[in-house]
């Protein structure tokens, strides 16, 4: 295949040590010496976590919003959200107002809010978008969504009928939930929301044993945020008749999956869905020669939210051939080429444990995507 | 390049974990897998030590004569070589009458000789052979070949005259050669040497002080074994005005370098070359659509002696593209592209220390290739 006219280039972040949009750069860089007059497209995979605005921002060119809002204390903060597609769509990445970050020093999920979130909605909504993508991830919070959800006009009540803003700690005491004063353009917006995570809202593998130890939870807090997740979940199922109790992706940012779905009717989508999707992926390789993904570890063991995997499958619908490079291949790769893997590359330049090769990724990366090149030139 | 007709597989070893013959049968079979009508040559590179015999039998077929010989300490063996070339090039691995595994447990090399080692060059001969390669490597010897060149019949004298057979202890009682013995069809025929190292016969680089104490001698030992092998040096230059004491490759197989040099007149060739040659590398190449080779660390320090540059030398004459598999790739490869190599792809599936990867070296050796080759299909 001496002649190359175009690539896309679409990776999800090597964890720990590169972030997608280095990766696009490193692999374009290559790229355009080997064929500097091939078009490339650069799609960094965003999962929802932070920088998963400048993600979108970055492929599909648009707008970065600066808005006042409140923080996880009730701090008020500037916070931001994406519009994209003619200001048709809202990017809005949780951790922007409720981000573990913003609590270093001060961790704890039984008072935090995602109310800030609420407010970022609110402001892309009177905006006038038709479509909302909502990424999780990195949340300090352990609220259900519930702050997120009141500052949207839902309103909780506890026993004696009186309103609240629950956060972790104060889930159990709602016993009612009034949908009446919810802002009414939410029910003509699109939402979705992106998550990678499977665990369900509470439970041994839910939101609060598996991620509100590191929001700052001891064993005994983690119990009572556990329980108030479970009762919320309870008060829904008598509400809505909707039972979310095993919801894949619900325990996410502290059960707001959850809370997205049952407050906002939206539909939790994986990262790598929810970007091919809104690039319109399948336009995007039409033309193209060739297609680059990657992903810091690929294995078969769950196919789930992987990256490789998703742009695989994209790319094999279209018979388009796709390479993906890699931080390790863990197993057996049958599964990677049936989903439309065309070949699978390390970037593992000499046989170094992850926490020496590390800090060449940068160079492994570049080596690897050189040679490939080189090889396709050939 | 969708189809393939002929591969040509000539690997290095990767020290200590895969043999060259090893690594040419993983390859084929991913070949084998790919693309099932291609022929496939496989050429595994043998670098003169133990194994080489069988390697240059396995790419040119032939015959491997058994033959009685003396060992190290003088006690009968039975040894062997290689006939190829219709019985015309006779294949002497030297460490199969001086292998340092021969004296395991009773290692000496004050005492060891090379004396079998004359009596396969003498058994070959006798058959008519007109060229004979002799691999230095794994020798358990420091005798700088004087036993050999006694079984060849050339005699060393000590300050009375009297003939004895040298050993590395007794090198400074060397007081004249007489090369009046000599077997005279040693005259007539080609004899090349395999060594894949530089170092001089003697000094703080010579065989005595770099090899010598792996094959059991104490310090004090070295000395006098370095101080025997100059003797002999000078001893060979006042005797044929040849001055041998920096020839690169001198101090190979405890100085049997600079003897099959100084009583043979053989030159000495890197195996990497001698394989080429032998094989007949450039016709084997002509009608080729692609190469492989490796080794099990590339770099570009020293490029003398290496597999991989040697063959894409020889492959870029013929502007043939060659892949190179290696187990690492340390530092800048831009010699090695500017040398012919295509493109280099390392084995390492996991970023795993050498001590963790090197059991999984098959399969990741085959997980590499496959994914090569994956990638030339599409």
């Amino acid at each position: 295949m001496p002649k190359k006219n175009k690539f896309v280039i679409v990776p999800d972040s090597f964890k720990g040590t590169l972030d997608s949009t280095e990766i696009c750069s490193i692999i374009a860089g290559e790229i355009s010496l080997a064929y500097p007059d091939a078009t490339v497209a650069r799609v960094p995979v965003a999962d929802g976590g932070e920088g998963s605005v400048d993600c979108f921002l970055s492929t599909k060119g648009g707008e970065k919003v600066f808005v006042p809002a409140h923080g996880p204390y009730g701090e008020p903060i500037t916070s931001f959200f994406g519009l994209i597609d003619d200001g048709k769509t809202a990017v809005i990445e949780m951790s922007a107002a409720a981000g573990l970050p913003m609590v270093e020093g001060k961790k704890n999920p039984l008072l935090t809010s995602t109310y800030g979130v609420g407010e970022l909605l609110l402001s892309a909504i009177e905006r006038g978008v038709t479509k909302v993508i909502v990424g999780l991830g990195g949340s300090c919070t352990n609220d259900y969504g519930c702050g997120m959800a009141c500052a949207c006009g839902i309103r909780f009540l506890d026993a004696e009928g009186k309103p609240f803003v629950p956060t972790g700690e104060t889930l159990s005491k709602i016993e009612k939930i009034d949908f009446s004063g919810k802002h009414g353009a939410l029910n003509d917006v699109q939402i979705i929301t992106m998550c990678d995570i499977d665990n369900p809202p509470y439970g041994p593998n839910g939101a609060s044993y598996v991620f509100a130890p590191q929001k700052g939870a001891t064993l005994e807090q983690v119990k009572l945020l556990d329980e108030g997740v479970k009762h919320l979940t309870d008060i829904i199922r008598k509400a809505t008749g909707n039972d979310y109790s095993t919801l894949a992706g619900g325990g996410a940012a502290g059960a707001m999956g959850a809370g997205m779905v049952a407050f906002f009717g939206s539909t939790l989508q994986m990262g790598i869905n929810a970007v091919l999707d809104t690039v319109g992926f399948d336009e995007l390789i039409s033309d193209a020669d060739l297609i680059f993904t990657g992903e810091g570890k690929i294995d078969t063991q769950s196919l789930r939210g992987k990256v490789v995997i998703g742009v695989a499958r994209a790319c094999k619908r279209q018979d388009k051939p796709v390479i993906a490079i890699v931080g390790g291949a863990d197993g057996d790769m049958t599964e990677a080429y049936e989903n439309g893997v065309t070949a699978i590359f390390t970037i593992n330049k000499l046989p170094q444990d992850l926490s020496v090769s590390a800090k060449f990724s940068k160079d492994n990366l570049a080596f690897t995507v050189k040679n490939v090149l080189r090889l396709l030139k050939a």
